[in-house]
């Protein structure tokens, strides 16, 4: 029988991650990377297979790399895992005997128990490159689009879906424009706005008003009662009564972890938290670890189980697990949520919570606030004048716990800033007096830093 | 006798952040800024006036602004200051009282003692929009440029000066050429690289790279020994013996502190350190401040006195010393020196020491480093496959004490990501676990974020 000293069981981010790093801290162990996919796409990657990279093919992510390093991928359906043997089955009836194993297993786009749901042209966005292939056959052809569910996934498929069909955007000089193709497309969201659980509500607007410059149509406050179509879809009927002509659907409402396999290996999970783990990442079994978007997670704000399920949630979770296999020396310290996109001509950009999750939390927060332009002068190429910045900080002990930019490219890091901020627990005096690097090709005035403007008016407001 | 609350002499990074910040703290005050400028330039935005902006005007600070928040700017260059009686008299005799007094009153470019000095075309970049105006004159008709000092300012004016005369960069499709113009621009350093102060080796060497794709002949290892012309600059002589042909003389090579004024007003100074100031950013006498170019400093990483002086910590002291006025609130932590720079088609930014000068203060270090793509997957638009980090921790505590980032136009803000690391004391075992924002248009891939994949590397060094 063939045998790892480490299998992983998924190979996506936190499975990756999990194989470099016991391949960084254990060179001498055999790491076996299990998939049940023919190749990997790069997760976050796939909305702009269909506006920028117009080929599903240019979205994979690399074996060669892992190979290079030593990691064998072994691509294959797992059948059932014994663990009083150390043995992992495969549907073709080989078997891998494990001395530890990580389940990165991940988790598949949630699919409502809606009436239509199972007609043809109703798409997922899965994280196969058959299925993604599929999907971007049948868009060629569509042109009315409906996205069902406004959170990042669906609003980025919609900006990129209204993109091949022509649309402008920032990277119009770099996109080519499928010919002739036209195409309306229409996102429908349950709450207030897009966005919204995780960006501050005026943000949701800023990006709702850069899909409407695209000439995309957003319904909030709606949801979907039924698709109807005689075999394909053609009708979206919402719970206000109305109706959408639509040719193609694509259902954006979130994902729940794979947790068949762990069921079936008799470990602990839940149908929407996901295999339990410890702050190890460790499952019930010593030998056997959980990491990405199949493990149960805790808010690193709140202490509570979370549903927050992101490619950056699940390297962190990927590289502790693998560091804890033969010694608990790392604890995850919980989901911060730290996110990013690009939709139209703007950026947003979130970490922690909004003011809308604090009230939620019953947390009372203090809020500064700054809009500066993104170079200084306003004259630099690549100005926005009007980007903006947006800190949460507690009342009770000053400390920050979220963070909000909308403007130019450089919102995600300047949120990865305020990640690390929020994960230290810095205070808006620390904040506003810190220094920043400034360039004028770059960033905004040393005079107006949006992170320094916006930490101060916050201090100064909790010395009130 | 017109008299103020709070008067602030200079008007540039330092003294405005000290008006901006006491007339958020204290509404009620009257401040007034007092300048000896007709305007205030941009400071960080020189260089740009010239292959860029194309008019000194674009690069100006707008008084509007401060004007309509309240404060009141008073042009007149100060003739004395009666610190008994707490007056301030200008050259025109007029005078103005004080209850409190902020000096920022910056630093000049240093001038070295060196033969032919005085010679037409030779130019310091200094912060008089008359007299930027009158280096813009003359570049238009210069054909030999060279540009002494490989420090921030010199490789920016060299880069923006080869622009101007036709160079290639990457904001081309922003910026028109100037017609017929060709001129070959040389950049002498006495280190053995360019931007060596700040940065590590190997991305100093990028940088020079990056300046001789733009046709820039970059000459180390030399100094200037003297100019010659008759009357007009013609010939730059070298220690080497080599000579230049050179119509036009930048001289790059450091600032001093302006401190005739506190050394006449009776105030504790020092040539090279500037003028003496504690913690709160005080001087000897109660109600006088200094902050910015013209204050002393230490630095944040080793305590002992230092030269850092630019606008972040200057708008970081002027914060600090305004809101000390009538209370001590807040202590300067010192200065921690965070750059950035963009040089061609690359973008350089550090924060702490370098190798080099960690070496210097004897202090041993372990470092991460990482690189990898800042986009993901790679054929996204805007990516350079080899962004870099390099990461320096103290091997006797494990704290981050360094940061670099070589690369796309992010390098800013991921190094203030590091430069809040150093600020507050973050270990590599902190950096690498952390959760980070990336988006596939913004980002690194979460599996190769540069700062967590340069931290983990240093984490691993550090368990050896």
């Amino acid at each position: 029988m063939k045998t790892a000293d480490v299998a992983v069981i998924g190979g996506s981010a936190a499975g990756l991650m999990a194989a470099l790093t016991v391949k960084k801290r254990y060179p001498d162990k055999k790491i076996v990377v299990i998939r049940n996919v023919s190749k990997t796409p790069v997760p976050c990657g796939i909305p702009y297979i269909y506006g920028i990279l117009k080929d599903v093919g240019k979205n994979i992510i690399q074996d060669q790399g892992f190979l290079d390093k030593g990691i064998d991928i072994i691509t294959l359906e797992v059948a059932s895992v014994d663990r009083s043997r150390k043995i992992i089955k495969f549907v073709d009836n080989s078997t891998l005997g494990y001395d530890k194993l990580i389940l990165g297993v991940g988790s598949k786009p949630f699919m409502p128990p809606m009436p239509g749901i199972n007609l043809k042209n109703v798409f997922a966005v899965s994280k196969e490159p058959e299925h993604l292939q599929k999907l971007y056959n049948a868009l060629k052809n569509a042109k009315n689009v409906v996205v069902i569910g406004g959170g990042f996934i669906g609003v980025e498929m919609a900006e990129q879906v209204a993109k091949m069909g022509g649309a402008a955007s920032k990277d119009h000089i770099c996109s080519t424009q499928d010919s002739g193709s036209s195409v309306q497309v229409t996102v429908v969201e349950m709450l207030p706005h897009c966005l919204m659980l995780a960006c501050e509500e005026q943000y949701c607007v800023e990006a709702e008003n850069e899909l409407g410059k695209m000439g995309i149509t957003v319904l909030t406050n709606r949801q979907v009662k039924s698709m109807e179509g005689n075999g394909t879809v053609s009708v979206v009927t919402l719970n206000t009564g109305e109706t959408l002509a639509a040719d193609l659907v694509i259902i954006g409402i979130g994902a729940v972890p794979n947790i068949e396999l762990a069921e079936k290996m008799g470990l602990k999970a839940d149908p929407r938290a996901g295999i339990a783990v410890n702050e190890y990442m460790q499952t019930e079994d010593p030998d056997i670890y959980a990491a990405g978007d199949c493990a149960s997670k805790f808010s690193f704000i709140t202490g509570k189980p979370t549903g927050i399920r992101l490619a950056s949630v699940a390297c962190s979770e990927g590289m502790i697990a693998a560091s804890n296999l033969y010694k608990h020396t790392r604890k995850t310290f919980g989901a911060l949520g730290a996110f990013a996109t690009s939709v139209g001509n703007r950026c947003f950009a979130a970490a922690g919570l909004s003011t809308k999750s604090a009230a939620d939390e019953g947390i009372d927060v203090i809020i500064g606030e700054a809009v500066a332009a993104n170079r200084h002068p306003g004259g630099m190429p690549g100005c926005i004048t009007d980007m903006k910045a947006k800190l949460l900080f507690r009342k009770d002990n000053g400390k920050i716990i979220g963070g909000h930019v909308s403007g130019g490219e450089a919102a995600a890091d300047m949120v990865n800033i305020l990640a690390v901020a929020i994960q230290r627990g810095l205070t808006a005096e620390e904040l506003a007096t810190m220094q920043y690097a400034t360039h004028p090709m770059l960033t905004a005035s040393p005079l107006f830093y949006h992170i320094m403007l916006a930490a101060e008016n916050a201090a100064f407001e909790l010395t009130k």
